[in-house]
């Protein structure tokens, strides 16, 4: 008997189908010049803009995030797609390499090689569920793999099925408006493993992009790693983004600051990667720090969280923390009536404590943050060595604060993809700089970000083309380098043709 | 009771030692200038020309390879070395990206963002039988960690280890005579699976890099996979670099293309990555170049191979071909008396059947070469699509063949890195366009390559850094850029200061 939960799963023989499409139209579709691509992407975002408001009314059903917030995550999603178009139309992101040939060379000639970054073939790309746009249907991993000339099948998060079509299907009539390849884009829906695990194992699948817990993206990296082929798996799960606030700043201005964090903390109902789950203050400031932080957490009305499942956890998350019995609470917000909402919970936990309990580091994703009392230079040390990998770390401090723990900062690198000095982790900024990824476990492949233009190259590979004649060329690697990029041509940049 | 072979096994406490050495060396090591590293790479390179004759002799004794290939080999290692210290004092390698901030931004300001390539740990290296220099303990996969700034645990082959004992202490010496941190570089001998397992899992290697068989570097892997921090496997597992012979030239010149890639094929042995070991012909001069090629197989004696167990796997394998039905022998070289010496064979298969049997499509490590003849364009088409993933594949085509085969050129470069028009694939260049690295199973991952300059970002990771003060910030990303790099700055290159 089909149950209400199976008609939404999509089925092998239907997964299938979608790949075989998007593996036929990446054999057209990575040949198509950057303008054909940009005429794409951006037929897309004018779907969305146009769409904009019965978007909107959609997510905000689905998501119980405010309008605000999902208006905005639009116009950044907008953006996102322009910034990629920009990319396209300036060609230079290819990496053009030139070394050109040697004949007269002994012992043997040196022949001419080029080299350049090609699509990597049909993707799987994972919607997430705190972004129902940003990092969704038309998200940030879709728009970058498009970009690079690679298709796409996406899977659909079970927390926003209605909005996923819907955006879909704009993606695939942008498609057909600009004359793209049949099945450059399909979306499936799926709530179950096993669909998820037969798309990621398809032979045809050649690399995988997935926003969400760490439980999900490392059942997804073990299932690619058992592949007949391997793949790679770009699993951004999430972080603490533990915040480091020192000694002369934690006198001088912990107030402001814990103002600062409990606004970053209580975003969206605390639903960000980037959300400040672990803050460790100098003795100097942090009872104050603690008392002001815990007033904006007291003061805060739950929020309605993004699906039961999520919600759940945060219960089970914050039961867990408050039963260890060195923990004790020391701010909870009000609770409110909506449904599923999250009641905002701050929590103290000894230095030692923290530094020995492992259990205590793994992310809370919702509105808490557990706060830590370092009583030296040494304690914060062995704090940050105890941390796991993140995608951010903070650090807050006066210029002396800086240079008297430079130590300490410049060893927190080995720990995050991304070091903010005096500010919040969340509002992560889609721009060529950014590096959203960072050392296990939170993603996957520390090498790689998910925002920003650089995020492109998961999607590529290198290929070397010798001793080919000038004509037979990809633009980008002719002599006469019409397209006018910057290329490498034998060890030094320039934009002069050969 | 201590065997031989026992006596030379590093134990699990001796590589912990290494392991914690070199990452301790790391914490020190990673924040040295570029000038401060040159210093250390040259020094290695200036050890191994002052012992290159005691090198030679070493050399020569444990790999039965010649003295003027040997002698070439230490040539291209020195220039290796060489090529990373250029790239290293001209600093651009760090890929610098600077968004500056907009304070006056709505609703939020925009932040100042930059991004760099940081080193990325202590890595472990595996040395390669069939090139003791240049792929071994000062090789390519080493001088490039060192480049980026990591520190390495080599562990040495079995099939040279009296020779990597040489070169090791050349290396630990100029780290001694540079002032580099001690642990920089560690060597461990091990021929067994449980140490370099033992190796590949301790919690502080960050990255692995290997050039040798499938099976071992699948292993590695899959050792990788499985940790608890999963980290990247560069994993270089050979091919059979497909050469193809479109029809006109085929008519034109086969035996010219007849001699030239059997001589690529019979070279030290056919012990290279790159050796062409399945050749692909149009029907057109099919039967000339198979008549010339044979000649040239006939008349070659047998060269020792590098170890026993690499002259068992030939044998082997040339058993396995030989036995198949469908498979003819059309050339066999002469049998030598020589220690474990190779007789060079050369094998025809119908198109059909190597189509279907996956088993003629692994690599016969060694002097060997399968011959298919493609009745017409569509033949060569399937045969394309059935080959797995390459180092690289050769054509040989006149300009009509390659605009008549436009489509087939086009999709073989989805099956290899580096793809050669009317060459040999043996003799990689070691320079910045070129791409050693295949989609599985030529390499575990397809994004990177073990020679040349590019080499270098197996070994690193973006990191970024918001809102720092300008004196905080590393020298790469500095305003004054007294470094002279070239950067993107807000999305265009310049060596402007900002």
């Amino acid at each position: 008997m089909e149950t209400d939960k199976k008609k939404f799963e999509a089925t092998n023989e239907e997964i299938d189908k979608a790949v075989q499409k998007a593996y036929k139209a990446f054999l057209l579709y990575r040949n198509l010049s950057g303008n054909l691509k940009v005429n794409f992407l951006e037929a897309i975002a004018a779907g969305i803009e146009k769409a904009r408001t019965s978007l909107l009314k959609t997510a905000m059903q689905e998501t119980f995030l405010a309008e605000a917030r999902l208006n905005g995550e639009i116009n950044r999603t907008i953006n996102q797609i322009k910034l990629f178009s920009e990319l396209l139309q300036k060609s230079n992101w290819v990496n053009a390499i030139i070394d050109t040939a040697l004949p007269e060379r002994t012992p043997l000639p040196k022949p001419d090689i080029r080299q350049m970054q090609k699509a990597f073939g049909a993707v799987a790309v994972f919607g997430a569920s705190n972004f129902p746009f940003a990092f969704s249907t038309a998200g940030g991993d879709t728009i970058a793999a498009l970009a690079a000339g690679c298709t796409v099948v996406y899977k659909a998060h079970p927390a926003h099925p209605a909005l996923s079509e819907m955006v879909a299907d704009i993606i695939v009539e942008a498609a057909q408006k600009t004359n793209m390849p049949d099945g450059i884009f399909s979306m499936i829906q799926a709530s179950t493993v096993e669909p998820a695990t037969y798309l990621i194992q398809h032979p045809l699948i050649k690399a995988v992009a997935f926003t969400g817990s760490f439980k999900a993206g490392k059942a997804i990296y073990d299932a690619a790693a058992k592949r007949e082929e391997p793949i790679p798996v770009y699993a951004e799960m999430g972080s603490t983004n533990p915040v480091f606030i020192l000694p002369e700043i934690s006198e001088q201005k912990s107030s402001d600051i814990a103002k600062a964090l409990a606004a970053s903390n209580l975003l969206s109902a605390g639903q960000f990667c980037t959300n400040p789950g672990i803050i460790i203050s100098d003795k100097s400031g942090a009872d104050n720090f603690q008392k002001v932080f815990s007033e904006s957490i007291i003061a805060a009305a739950g929020d309605s969280m993004l699906s039961d499942s999520i919600f759940n956890s945060y219960q089970h998350n914050i039961k867990k923390v408050s039963d260890f019995n060195e923990v004790s609470i020391t701010g909870k917000g009000i609770q409110s009536e909506k449904q599923n909402a999250a009641t905002p919970y701050m929590f103290n936990i000894p230095a030692k404590t923290f530094i020995e309990k492992k259990e205590l580091h793994e992310e809370i994703f919702g509105p808490a943050s557990l706060h830590i009392t370092a009583g030296n230079k040494d304690e914060l040390m062995k704090i940050a060595e105890s941390l796991a990998g993140q995608l951010t770390i903070t650090i807050w401090g006066t210029e002396n604060d800086i240079l008297n723990h430079a130590d300490l900062i410049n060893y927190l690198e080995l720990k995050a993809g991304r070091i903010i000095i005096n500010g919040v982790p969340t509002g992560v900024e889609v721009t060529h700089a950014m590096m959203h990824g960072g050392p296990y476990p939170a993603t996957t492949d520390n090498k790689f970000t998910s925002v920003g233009t650089t995020s492109i190259y998961r999607f590529t590979r290198p290929v070397c083309y010798q001793n080919f004649a000038d004509k037979f060329l990809p633009d980008e690697l002719k002599n006469d380098n019409a397209i006018n990029i910057l290329r490498m041509v034998n060890g030094g940049y320039t934009k002069n043709k050969i």
